[in-house]
């Protein structure tokens, strides 16, 4: 089984996997937890030419072929295999989050950017996409209060930006209500951690 | 106008083409030659990856998905910005060549690989392409004769390959008359010169 994990940075997404993994692995459960580029040589190459800082003119589109590519990647050479094995692959982000960041927010279009993702999972879809929801202010607060520094001006003028993301995310929960479970992150870390272990043995139960 | 030149290495498409650029500069025209990467950083990245030895593990389609990212960059820093400026853009390869190496001869699909590319180059298509057309056999006794040395068996394996690869290239041709023009390469190389330039300044006077 194919579970993907998504939402912003300071939804808790982490945290409450881990509390789930712990318990799945408890039952019996092989669970393998990766995420891209996921210590594949390839695709960290990819990412590093994503993410080096020197590369301020690469242009959106190039970053999303980019992402693609080290996303094929590490499907072929880790999430495929570790399928076929019959153990439970939860992936920190997937192709939601290109949907999310790059078609909708930064305005690529999400239906053009997956059909560049189509080509790389060749219609790889999880079985379960568990979307940790939450305002982005609540989420900014969050991630202030842990790093203890105050929320800035450019904090808040991503905050349009992370609206944008937030809506895309929620419209595909809606084009794809089969795999997409909506987590109140806003809850507390036990609420939420409780609704994800539920999500994921009621999908393996089914 | 933007011209691209296809055609299997051996085909003599370098040498036919300086012959016309410098005929074209004596008219006046403005010529930008190029070849992805470009010499653009990014791109120049990219390709590295792509060309890494070590990266034997890489998928086809992550590969084609490099390309397409590469040629994204390319397009956006080098080839577009010379188009603006009324120059003549000729480059070395361009999507015809993914077409037929990766999506005719690897087996992605021509029209899998047109897809990606499509959001590579947002409908860029050339003006006119060069297709220096050769069989794979003169082609490879060509370039053995240049390097001065023996075809050996792992050269006539590669025939399958090349032949693949030509038969996706004259399908292209068949499929995109308004574009393509087809240069008999196994001719003198004065007469190939001559067709040359006369595509060229054929098109630059429609």
């Amino acid at each position: 089984m194919f579970i993907t994990l998504e939402g912003p940075e300071g939804s808790g997404k982490t945290t409450a996997v881990e509390a789930a993994v712990k318990a799945l692995q408890d039952k019996g459960y092989q669970i393998v937890r990766t995420r891209e580029p996921g210590g594949t040589p390839i695709s960290e190459e990819i990412r590093n030419v994503i993410l080096d800082k020197k590369n301020t003119a690469m242009d959106p589109r190039t970053e999303a072929l980019l992402y693609a590519a080290s996303r094929r990647q590490h499907l072929v050479e880790k999430v495929w295999p570790a399928l076929k094995e019959g153990k439970i692959v939860i992936c920190d982000r997937y192709l939601d989050s290109s949907l999310a960041y790059q078609g909708g927010a930064r305005g690529l279009g999400v239906d053009n950017v997956l059909n560049i993702n189509l080509f790389a999972t060749e219609n790889t879809w999880p079985d379960l996409t568990l979307l940790f929801d939450i305002k982005p202010e609540e989420g900014l607060k969050r991630i202030a209060s842990n790093s203890s520094r105050e929320v800035n001006r450019l904090d808040l003028e991503k905050i349009e930006f992370h609206n944008k993301v937030r809506e895309t995310f929620l419209m595909l929960a809606k084009r794809y209500p089969d795999r997409f479970v909506i987590i109140d992150a806003s809850k507390s870390r036990e609420e939420v951690a409780k609704a994800t272990l539920d999500a994921i043995l009621n999908r393996l139960c089914k």
